[in-house]
């Protein structure tokens, strides 16, 4: 099978099926509204990919139990909050081809049943009994919260520099890509030199995930992406694509990227120049040698690890990162 | 000092100073923004009911270490951080006489401070190396999201029953001073007898201390109270004096008072009329008699306990939950 993306699917088939009968068992909420806007991000064709490092992460690390498909979900759970969050801030309409909860059910829910998610994400976490993933959880949502500010509070600013932009993304993606391998490991009780190597795969795996999001944001088909490209670039979002090209962009081109920033309206001619200048100007290139690089000291984490069936895919994953379309 | 507020303020002096101290130490943001929002919500004047629960019943049960202050600061940041969350899903424009955060620095920034501090609350949380607290902390924000959509679904809702209040205002309000007093208590190594009667005292404390509020939507001086009186009306909040006065009007007063739920203007003339109506079907009394045997339960709760200054300040509280006029 040369399709990365069919190689992995076909390896955690039933991995997958498992953590989907638990992300519908574990939501336990009392009110039905609770569950609907809780199911509208959760069920709506999400890749799986926390939740699945996190048991692929504590079957590399020999664990025999049968808590990692349920301690899995906080993962996904955590990340359907933000999203829930994240969508409201950046009063996006549109998540997968769907409209967003806050736009179906308004925004006092979409933020009350992010809290919800959150909060069930720790009482799974609680019944490992397990101190250090505690530990990671709440470490995790710190992050998290200040990353997407940090973003926030950035949008639109040309002077963000390619440092500030890597620390965005490690905390707004990459510490909960991280926690999810960091807690499948610990689920196994890893030594501090495993988990410290699923820290670093997690980390790199993140930071290639979202620059290769922020890629897909110029080049991806809208229709595989499930919203309108050049959304960050209509909401000032500065990513690296961008940060780099107007970093090495002579003046009339850098003219041409800054007036398009933070634009509502950009029709497809303009959206299609401005590609072309980036691409031009070496961002499109730059980005995706900088995540291939991250892929490959994703990779070399796994190095401390024999050989498994799980190591392979964790490896297979890496690559994904950045072949996928969407 | 017969004044019951002077005298638990003179008691607990000591305490209100370490605990203002801890809640500026471990905000911890990397962000000003985020110190910002946080601050000011944090810093206008609360009352540190819920800090000052956790620090006396530690004391009550002879704790003797050195984290009941950084710990109490938990419950306060949880605290803000919803009502962060509640004023946005309210749309509440002033908290405590002042612009509340989300109209200050927008919806987005609210939304995420407040996870932050949610996120705060469950790092400092997490250093106690205590699983039964993580548990606490964990189910408290569970339940408290669910309590505030229920109240949210319900909004308006002239059918809305006493016991449905009950539910509503036991998540949202009373299982966080609840858990602030069990959590004071654990630090200390509480037995099970006593971390139950911790529990009942927190629980009816919390009771008390909403129905007061609910009481005092309607009875209290504006500028004391910080915001308008009669938010509750307006939002449609069906709170138990509304809801006993619905169960007890004749024809003529029910649809009095149903036209008013939900009205965005109401001017002082009919808001006057609405609560003599409440006053005359028995509704404000009602309420202040179910909160005084609320009131009474906590009080009883606590005689399993010997004696002691912070016993003594601890039953204070619980008379001035009522007694209080902000």
């Amino acid at each position: 099978m040369s399709d990365p993306k069919a190689k992995i699917l076909s390896a955690v088939k039933s991995d997958l099926a498992e953590i989907e009968i638990e992300l519908k068992r574990n939501l336990g909420a009392h009110l039905e509204i609770v569950n609907d806007t809780a199911s509208h991000i959760l069920f709506a064709g999400g890749k799986r990919l926390r939740p699945l490092l996190t048991v692929l992460c504590a079957r590399m690390c020999g664990y025999r139990g049968d808590y990692d498909y349920t301690l899995s979900t906080v993962f996904e759970y955590l990340h359907a909050a933000t999203l829930l969050h994240d969508d409201l801030v950046d009063g996006a309409p549109l998540r997968r081809n769907r409209p967003a909860a806050h736009a179906v059910w308004g925004n006092s829910i979409a933020v009350l049943a992010g809290d919800f998610l959150l909060a069930r994400a720790l009482s799974i976490g609680v019944k490992t009994g397990n101190l250090k993933i505690m530990e990671i959880l709440a470490q995790i949502t710190e992050e998290m919260s200040q990353g997407e500010i940090h973003q926030l509070i950035r949008k639109g600013d040309r002077d963000l520099c390619e440092v500030e932009y890597l620390e965005v993304i490690r905390r707004k993606t990459a510490v909960l890509i991280q926690g999810a391998c960091r807690v499948g490991g610990l689920l196994a009780r890893t030594t501090a030199a495993q988990d410290e190597a699923l820290g670093r795969y997690g980390h790199h795996l993140g930071v290639a995930f979202q620059m290769a999001d922020d890629l897909l944001d110029y080049t991806a088909d809208a229709d595989l992406l499930g919203k309108a490209v050049g959304a960050d670039l209509k909401e000032g979002k500065m990513t690296l694509p961008l940060i780099h090209a107007l970093q090495k962009a002579g003046p009339s081109d850098r003219e041409g990227i800054e007036e398009m920033i933070g634009q509502s309206e950009i029709c497809a001619e303009d959206f299609r120049s401005l590609t072309c200048i980036l691409k031009d100007c070496g961002g499109l290139e730059y980005t995706r040698n900088r995540a291939e690089c991250h892929v490959q000291k994703a990779k070399n984490a796994l190095d401390i690890f024999p050989s498994s069936p799980a190591k392979a895919t964790l490896e297979d994953i890496a690559d994904y990162a950045l072949s996928r379309k969407v």
